[in-house]
């Protein structure tokens, strides 16, 4: 396909200019997924566009980011409910399935997180992203202290920040281009496996 | 200062990584500032957090974006009044008054832009500026149809998605971290110009 | 089990009272499910209360309700959703999942109707229901001629207020109980089937 | 009359098929009001539908629900102020004030029951009832707890919860279908009778 | 009684400096309510104080104010009701009832003006009486244009805008004190007259 | 210039009717200033009108009030900042900063007062300013007790509701009549001066 026009509510020129790195970026994360993922396409129309993405993404979840990727999962998932994207919650509804093997949990992430069974470390953090995404306003010290008096130091801090702002970005622009997710990602990580979170956190 | 603690809520050491263009870039900000704008000084702390931020930014900021410049701060100003952000309306309503010389024109932006005296083109930009902010869920088919009624091509309404939406992230991030203003940002660009905006935009 | 203390917040005796015809219609509904839904076991711990449910829910869908069952459900899921009641979205979610066939028209509908594909009738149906659920105060004349302009009449009109409000009254007593879905829920329906959804709509 | 475009904004046909039990029931309860009730009436036009009602309401009135008479009208009241509907606060309103004897303590509870001088059990019975009302999405244990932590038990919770939330549903239904009050709600126990609030509850 | 605690959550002691006109004032509203109204008790606690709210009041409703006084009182209740103040409602309450002799459509007034029989010109000064009191950020010129199409011409517009303002003020006056409501309100003006309300309007 | 048309979206007749002592007073507020405020030229119109804004004005700012005129402008701008008044953050942002010599003080108490450096007793004096302003209706005991605590006695929290009230109802009113303020505030009290605001708080 040429355009976005099939997958959103934009009409976007593919202007095929993909440098070699993004170009194997892409064939890897469609490998990854076992198709395209529709944001992907959307950044991929042009070479400046998927690499601006890219590097804020892989700013996130670099190694030394002192989050869990369980944990940036979370804040992604929570931060898409939270904000109502429909999208997104697709898209990282699979991913926690995938990472927690536990459908039910991550049917309480995407819908609401108060109801599942949490440790206070991450129900802070989640209460924390919430915030961010819906009243960063109101956001005081005592916010932050909630978050140290769990465990987490203020470069934590700062990528839990960081993250929950990122998302709230992403999803805004997925819901503003009327990106509309693959029916695929219903599918995906349904089989129940060990579940691996308690574990993991 | 070695950390970030003076200027925010959060201490994020300097990790004093930063390479010869992320040097160069910081300089030519403050250069251009005549101080150095706290949020730099955080995303300055790390080089890849910094490159990941500039690269999104330049992502927007593209000759070829279809947007001006005056539309451009139009957008991240009210994005920022949207989201009650103090440092960000600070920051914008600087650029804003550098960009039109037009100190009023400025505060309405910076408080109602209703109540401004807009084009046709600036206030459709505007509300769907604060759609993407505040209720991005409820985007529909009709709001964009808006945008292109007042001239907009569907890159254009991309670029006012995207650039809407990283301001919603970079809003909150600042209110996440409790960025906080220089007073220097108060001060810039007060002295009246003869205005450009109209003939601009 | 006795109690309900495994699927809910609260602890409810058992009564073991229910009449024969009682008795069979829970077995009835355990044999249709493939499990005993958590709801049925709240209601089953005493015979009046869950007679009174399903006086309630049997009237609604009356043979001569002027509404199909498909509609009955889109009704509930979207209430379920706007209430934000994960039981029910659970619930509903696979029960329409299993009258259209189509995991991604029933997402849609769980989290954001507005981006489905809808008939006019179905919008303006749902968009009542929305509103009987979130500001029925703010309902006038204009919401009802919506309704009849796309050919409900009074007596059909009718059964979708009470539908939605039987649906507003259910979603809030399943969360102010804190009943938890089964992990059933999520897989019931899942495989795809040919979509009826718009021939009977 | 026939029909029921005279007290609401729907015209339902009256089926005219009540059962002798439905008979008499509508029977008593226009004598004891002294006029016809226009919710009645409206569930009066079908035998089914009334009864469905009835047995609804029974069920939250039984002996043994744990709550007193007057605990049900207080809940009755602030549900219908808490969603603004004007039938039912008249209705109810007129209810309490039987039920009290005191036309200002009742007034609270249809404007703003946190001003009243309530005993910390109904002020944490109706703190609950808004709740169900406003924002069951957010219900935790710590609500429920509140209300443990003045005496209620679990049965006795289920009922309130039950309560708020079958009111939650008649509001609705009533502003849904612009169920009109008589003005004879108005009138009815203004008369000031020794209170017997405090007694009883 | 020397101060004011028995009727509101403030002890303001009585300064008994009033001189003769306000006075002659106070025993006025006394004689015309058959009490003394308890928001007059307050303001009567000092001259200056009296005289200010007077002043205010009687600018309001000058003879030259363009608006009648069923106009004026219908804004003050459909305030109160905005508002959620019990006191105001309760005392606006009996003085729309004084004016109009109709108990229910005062009741339609103090809960929900939209379900009132009411001409277009009345709902329009209501719906931006309710826009003052609400929501003024967003008054825009097309709100103003409402009013002069219903036939108000601008110095009526300004009494609609000063009198909706200053009930906004005051009815936050009587809830920020807790200032308490007579029962003898509720009683006023209760056997009904014959309607002169349409003929005035 | 004879009508108001130039400063606010209402055209009102100035009729001209100033007694001697409202000539010498905006004669001498608009000295004070260095310009005509344009909420004067509109009150000017008219004697009365005058009379009775200032006569309520003159009450807030007596001298016996309990309150310092640094806590009067800081309610004053909160309230304007909390209502989205665009003048008033204006006006009482230049006296504020008058006041202070402190505009990024003022800034922070114009945008998110919270993030502001204050004592507990402003802390506590601005946040039960906001509730009077935004929610009055569920302000409580509990509210007017933690002015207490932080010394506040009650005739000083008369004064604070009153001030919050008053403001309550001029931002609707600017806002209502659509008020358009002068650059001129923009500029005014820039210059940065000896800060004097702990020292009178």
């Amino acid at each position: 396909m040429d355009g976005t026009k099939d997958i959103c509510a934009l009409d976007l020129a593919d202007r095929k200019n993909l440098d070699p790195e993004m170009t194997a970026l892409v064939a890897g994360i469609e490998k990854k997924y076992g198709f395209m993922p529709h944001f992907v396409r959307v950044f991929a129309t042009d070479n400046q566009r998927l690499r601006a993405f890219m590097g804020q993404y892989m700013e996130l979840m670099r190694r030394d980011s002192g989050l869990t990727p369980l944990e940036h999962e979370m804040i992604a998932l929570v931060s898409a409910a939270t904000n109502g994207c429909v999208y997104c919650t697709a898209h990282h509804g699979a991913l926690l399935r995938g990472e927690t093997g536990d459908a039910l949990f991550t049917e309480y992430l995407s819908r609401n997180y108060r109801l599942a069974a949490l440790t206070p470390r991450q129900r802070a953090m989640l209460d924390f992203t919430v915030k961010v995404n819906r009243d960063a306003e109101s956001i005081a010290d005592e916010d932050r202290e909630v978050l140290r008096e769990v465990g987490f130091g203020d470069e934590q801090i700062y990528m839990i920040c960081a993250t929950a702002a990122f998302y709230a970005g992403a999803n805004r622009l997925a819901q503003a281009i009327g990106l509309r997710p693959s029916p695929r990602y219903l599918e995906m990580y349904r089989e129940p496996r060990p579940v691996r979170r308690r574990a993991k956190a």
